[in-house]
């Protein structure tokens, strides 16, 4: 096991009717309160009106229009906002994409200078304004942890953050929020949970065999709820659900272990150029990644084989099986996992290798994937 | 799933030569150091000696002795210094009774009052003396949770706060200091871990299938490892071991599901009655309370045979035979799981069923465990 650092402080309350709780969450001394969401689903859905009866007593100031992919020009306008209107705490209600926004919000509302250091010079957050979610899309996990990715659409960029002062004071996590979510989502954020796990667990083995164990429950969750998640509203399978994809990037399936996110970096670049959803990259992607880096990932491929999906046989045939089997289950959410499927211009492909080489590193927890390497991965995935 | 709430903000330093870290960690605000350490097995293994190198810019002030199910009056000794030598911040270096022990120095040094209203009136705790800890026993996960249990040998007491302000700031887990525990100490470690999971798993199913599998994970850690850990030190065994235990009870496994505990609170009166080891009572006990409550039990019982033993059969045959499994693997770490097998006077059994009596409840996640259950499991252990 390698030597690591874990700390997590995000106060999670989780379960039905928990909205209710944010009044007693936020201190009674936070009197200016910034209400952060996206394209107004949560007005469908009964979420607005629990936010605006529990936070009754306090001044509540709306921003609304947080994109998928949250935009740098867009989250500006809530520092401005911050700052003009003295704002104590910050409430982020949505997904990955609002909560990853309202960090940048909270960081940048401190920050001397320009915010936009904070993600392309890695300019250091000494502080941040105070704020906590309600989650409504289980994926990314970024409500119990201290990641943020950012795009700015007038430079073509899309970067991540990370610091202490951006873990969320608390969390509600209510399952009953999920019930509205069209299929499509619900397929997405199984997928995105489900890679953040094996981007920590199908890496070079260093007898890490509790974390092992703990990236296995996971997957072994996701994979026994999806059917259930995704045929209409059970709350204990959302529960699982919910709970689950927190679990995948909170930190702790990853202590101790070698990490890869090539995955995650190629998708992004595939995002940019196309359009595509993050967890569709991501399951377009990942079988590239497999087969490219095949030898080094071979043990944990035939551990993750074995244990997750039941299959017995020597290294190498269990290692292309569960391959496939994943794959399978990808399909099985009704998420397409070729590019040509998806009727994109793969003549454009060169252009993602190309991005690697301008920033001049190679992705997997090997440093290994050359910008040829990642030309061929996708072209096998056409 | 039941609802829940989880915070945990300890930070853990995991890993080789990390002692060193301990002048970072400790800001150099805090001048006025106490070190709290057991028998002095710190000095003898080199864990002193690196706790004090890293600290040679501090005043560090010594308190050792802290026993085995720390006592009372020894921790109010250690009070009394903290408020005579102005002591900012202490330092545990030990086991959970170490650690324990600080949680209620720490609280005790800022309770307005006697400090014992703490344990016997569950005087609130509203601050405490910052701490950290140096592990170097894995087993009750106290290095990372906010709970203590503090004996007082003048009464016969063995009580238990928890509170917030007593989580450790930091705790430094370095498998190297295990290198030279006693085997009987590290099978002691091995089910105290095993058995914390045990409590919270093995209750009323009510489909927290990631939380089960979470269990699963840590349940079989241990019984993959605990061969290799006491057959010698290996490095990545001890690793594996000591964040297992750390797992077993820093609550999550534990988050939205019924908790058990009854094997412990009958434990502590055997330990209190006949002086055995917490964990050897814990062995003892537990098959008892599994046949005392096999029915309510049965669901969860058959599953952990089929997860974690790999069984198959009926629900029943299956949670049989993983109750034998269960005392084979305690017993295959040298721990006699009988009563007579400990030479004690079985006449006095009844003695702990007349102590639950005067309490006034029954253990047990659905609370029952009346006293002649408890007469007659442990009438069954003899």
């Amino acid at each position: 096991m390698n030597n690591f650092e874990f700390y997590n402080p995000v106060r999670i309350i989780f379960g039905k009717n928990t909205i209710l709780k944010l009044s007693k969450l936020i201190s009674p001394d936070f009197k200016n309160i910034l209400l952060v969401y996206g394209g107004g689903s949560i007005k469908s859905n009964g979420v607005y009106d629990q936010i605006m009866n529990a936070l009754a007593q306090r001044n509540v100031i709306e921003f609304s229009g947080v994109e998928a992919n949250p935009d740098f020009d867009t989250l500006m306008k809530a520092v401005s906002i911050c700052r003009e209107e003295k704002i104590d705490f910050i409430l982020a209600a949505g997904g990955g994409s609002v909560i990853d926004g309202v960090k940048l919000i909270a960081a940048g509302a401190h920050f001397e200078g320009d915010p936009w250091d904070i993600l392309a010079k890695r300019g250091k957050v000494k502080s941040a304004l105070p704020f906590g979610t309600v989650l409504t899309l289980p994926a990314t996990g970024s409500e119990m942890n201290s990641g943020s990715v950012v795009s700015r659409r007038a430079l073509g960029a899309k970067l991540v953050f990370q610091s202490e002062h951006v873990f969320p004071v608390f969390s509600i996590l209510d399952p009953e929020t999920t019930r509205t979510l069209p299929v499509s989502q619900l397929a997405n954020g199984i997928i995105d949970a489900f890679i953040h796990v094996c981007e920590q667990y199908i890496t070079n083995d260093v007898s890490a065999v509790l974390q092992y164990h703990q990236s296995e429950a996971v997957l072994k969750t996701l994979i026994e709820i999806a059917e259930t998640v995704m045929g209409g509203f059970d709350y204990d399978s959302r529960a699982a659900f919910m709970w689950a994809a927190t679990n995948a990037l909170n930190g702790t399936v990853g202590v101790g272990v070698p990490q890869d996110w090539a995955t995650h970096v190629i998708g992004h670049e595939l995002t940019a150029l196309y359009g595509l959803d993050h967890a569709v990259t991501l399951a377009i992607v990942q079988p590239g990644v497999w087969q490219t880096c095949f030898e080094a990932k071979k043990a944990m491929l035939a551990r993750y084989g074995r244990n997750v999906w039941n299959l017995s046989g020597d290294d190498t045939s269990v290692a292309h099986l569960a391959m496939e089997k994943t794959d399978e289950f990808y399909r099985s959410l009704g998420v397409l996992t070729t590019l040509s499927e998806h009727g994109v211009d793969t003549e454009k492909l060169p252009i993602v290798a190309e991005k690697f080489a301008s920033y001049g590193y190679n992705p997997g927890e090997n440093s290994d994937l050359t910008p040829e390497k990642i030309t061929k991965l996708l072209n096998s995935r056409i």
